[in-house]
C-alpha cells in the first residue's frame, strides 16, 4: 500500500469566489465542476480538475472563520495541500508515531465527500497538510 | 490540446534541505529521487514523486537569492505551484493576452530538465504560478 496516493487538491484562499472562478477558468482552460458550501468551516469552495488533482478555491463567509483569519493575516494565496490516502485513520496513527502534530485526531467530514484531517504546519516546514479519504 | 496538463510540482521553501528531506520522506513514504543545484537561482532542490506530480523542496544557498528572501519575509512554506504545459511559449502568449502578468516572457532553463516561466502572484490571487515544459 502506498502511504500517499497523489495530490488530491491544492486549497487556495481567495477573497471573492466569483472573480477567482473567472480567473482560474481562464488560467486552466476549464470551468469549475462544482461549487459547495461547507458551513462548519464558514467557506464556499469551488473545484477545478487538473490532471488527477484538483484546485480548490476557498472563500470565507465569516471573517472569523479559518479562511477569513488566514486572509487577514497572510493575504490571498495557497492555504493547504491535500494528499489522498486509502486509510486515513491508519495514516494518522503512523504519522503521529513518527512525531507529526495532528490537528484532527478524529477525521471530520470535509468538502467533496471526503473524510479529512490536518497536520500542523509547525511539524511540516510551514505547510498546512490535509489527508483525505473518499467516503464510499 | 489541454492548456494545462497537470500539476507538475509544488515548490516548498525550506531552511535545511537535509532535515526537510528526512521529514518529507517520512510523510510521503518515499525517498527523494533526485537532488539538484540550480546555481542561477541560488537553490538546492530535492524531488519526491507523488502520483503524477512531484514535491520540490527548495533550500537557499544565498540569503539574497529568491528563496532566501522568501523565507526571510514569510518563513518556510509553499512557494509556488508548477503546471505542466505542452507548449510554454503559446501558453505565455495566451495568458498575457488574457491579462495575466508574466514575469519571464522568455522561458528560462529550470531544474529537472524543464523550460520554465512564472506568472506574477498579483494577477493570480497571491499564488506564484510556474508553467513548465519538458525539454526534449
Amino acid at each position: 500500500m502506498n502511504h500517499i496516493n497523489k495530490i488530491e487538491h491544492l486549497g487556495i484562499a481567495v477573497k471573492d469566489i466569483d472573480k477567482a472562478n473567472a480567473l482560474y477558468e481562464q488560467l486552466l482552460g476549464v470551468a469549475p465542476y462544482k461549487q459547495e458550501a461547507v458551513e462548519s468551516e464558514a467557506v464556499i469552495t469551488s473545484f477545478f480538475k487538473v490532471g488527477e488533482s484538483k484546485i480548490e478555491l476557498l472563500a470565507s463567509t465569516d471573517e472569523d472563520g479559518p479562511i477569513g483569519k488566514f486572509i487577514s493575516k497572510k493575504g490571498e494565496g495557497i492555504h493547504h495541500i491535500a494528499f489522498d490516502v486509502d486509510d486515513i485513520e491508519k495514516e494518522l496513527e503512523r504519522l503521529e508515531k513518527e512525531g507529526f502534530q495532528i490537528i484532527n485526531k478524529v477525521p471530520k467530514r470535509g468538502a467533496d465527500n471526503k473524510l479529512v484531517a490536518f497536520l500542523h504546519p509547525k511539524s511540516t516546514n510551514g505547510v498546512l497538510i490535509e489527508l483525505c479519504q473518499d467516503i464510499n
